[in-house]
């Protein structure tokens, strides 16, 4: 068995990042996964005036100075996009990609959680729902399969499936005109709304406002992964990570912070969340036999 | 009537100092009723490592950081000390010796709260109780009475009272050894550990561990004040004031933020908890009448 981490931190942003300084400063074994970037939402903010210690600065400056901190206690960030953790009793599994991470703790600072997931979007996650083309891709070859793109940078995603299944119905959806330079012939662009994922039959079926296609699999791509589908069980208050005062979530050894248990979402909040998450880490794992 | 404060703030540690930038950037008028030194037990503190952004920094150059981002603000510390907080329904008074402040909400971020009351403290309290010699020494004017300290700091209010009184029996709770320069025919040195106040016919009793003295007032001078004496009627769970994770106390309009509200005694839990507290406070006035 792969030594475990003692605390894996999902998410970069001040919830994160101060988990991460806390549990570092604990001398525990960490992995910190996210974006150097840090914080897209913070790094786009003009001017954050209640950070203590911070006035009049920029998200741009706070990330930084955040980012040296990181650096000042030789904390790396693991830039592998988790798409799962299953709960496997007394430790976790995270997996990205082909690769697995094991830990004994969790916290999960993914920052707001900005929808619901479609119905039946978690009854058939893995049968005929997948959160990855790469991963994926080849159980459908000769498929008829869809995507639903939240972002552009999913064209090459699609452009990549093309190439191996019998035709891909993409659902952009975003407002750009989406242009694909290879494949073309085989994917058909749909301008709906998505609205539901059922299943007729053997095939998958995706409802959209106006129709529906019969798929084998339908490919729901976006930067945020609800927490439900993150970590199946875990206990949701509305789109928030139930959580109670010392950060913990109902599953023994997960703690979350920072905007993904509610509002308000700010950088003090979050910051103070992490912190705590964090010692609530070391003292569950203090308690590990 | 005088003009009601918006948000009166008690403290100015971390978890004070965020309510009061928060609640400031919220354009609400404010009060921060603290020490120009802000925290005492930060102000020590070599380094603190893990408040997101301040890497390798002593906690001198933290509390400088966060009084300059009050001047910033043009947020400035009241020194007066509050020994009261009175719920009157749909406001607060708040006592600070002959003075008093109304307003709206009030946010606790007094720090950690040392010890218990003494059995009896609070029962007694204004009829025989009291925190402050300036205020009610006139009172026992002639009469015996006792002082309990617990810094050498109280000795000259020790020595005003005995200016006044018959007698005073001083209890110090300090290892120095006291030294009164004036009136100190009347001072009587106990080296004894306070147990318990009662009453016995029409005097007080003070009850230590190898006696007890008769008199008509005890005084009881400490820097911190438990939160049940600071405000009636405030939900404790053991010695820490009991919130939610709005940070809202049992009382509508007080909120409680940083280390009164328990562990851990953190900078990055207490000015997250008062960024809570703080929006929290904003959200109860805009629900007013």
């Amino acid at each position: 068995m792969s030594e475990q981490i003692d605390i894996a931190i999902i998410g970069t942003g001040p919830a994160g990042v101060s988990a991460a300084v806390t549990a570092a400063a604990r001398n525990k074994s960490i992995m910190l996964f996210g974006t150097e970037e840090m914080s897209a939402k913070a790094a786009k903010a003009h001017s954050i005036n209640n950070y203590p210690g911070f006035y009049g600065k920029s998200g741009a400056d706070l990330c930084g100075a955040f980012k040296a901190h990181l650096d000042s206690m030789g904390i790396q960030i693991n830039e592998e996009h988790i798409s799962n953790v299953y709960s496997m009793g007394k430790y976790f599994s995270l997996i990205a990609g082909q690769k697995q991470y094991d830990a004994k703790t969790v916290i999960i600072a993914t920052g707001v959680n900005f929808g619901k997931p479609y119905p039946g979007e978690e009854e058939y996650l893995g049968k005929g729902v997948s959160y990855c083309a790469t991963c994926d891709g080849m159980l459908y070859r000769g498929a008829p399969t869809a995507v639903i793109a939240e972002t552009p940078a999913e064209e090459k995603e699609t452009a990549f499936l093309a190439g191996i299944c019998s035709k891909v119905y993409y659902v952009p959806l975003y407002k750009e005109v989406p242009e694909f330079s290879e494949n073309k012939d085989k994917i058909e662009i749909i301008n709906s709304r998505p609205l539901k994922i059922t299943c007729t039959q053997q095939e998958e079926r995706l409802v959209l406002e106006n129709g529906f296609v019969d798929i084998s699999c339908v490919f729901i791509l976006r930067d945020a992964v609800s927490p439900a589908v993150l970590l199946p069980g875990i206990k949701m208050n509305g789109t928030s990570i139930e959580v109670d005062r010392a950060m913990r979530t109902n599953i023994a050894g997960c703690f979350a912070a920072g905007d993904i248990t509610g509002a308000p979402y700010q950088y003090a909040k979050a910051v103070g969340e992490g912190n705590v998450a964090a010692l609530s880490a070391v003292d569950y794992l203090s308690h590990l036999q």
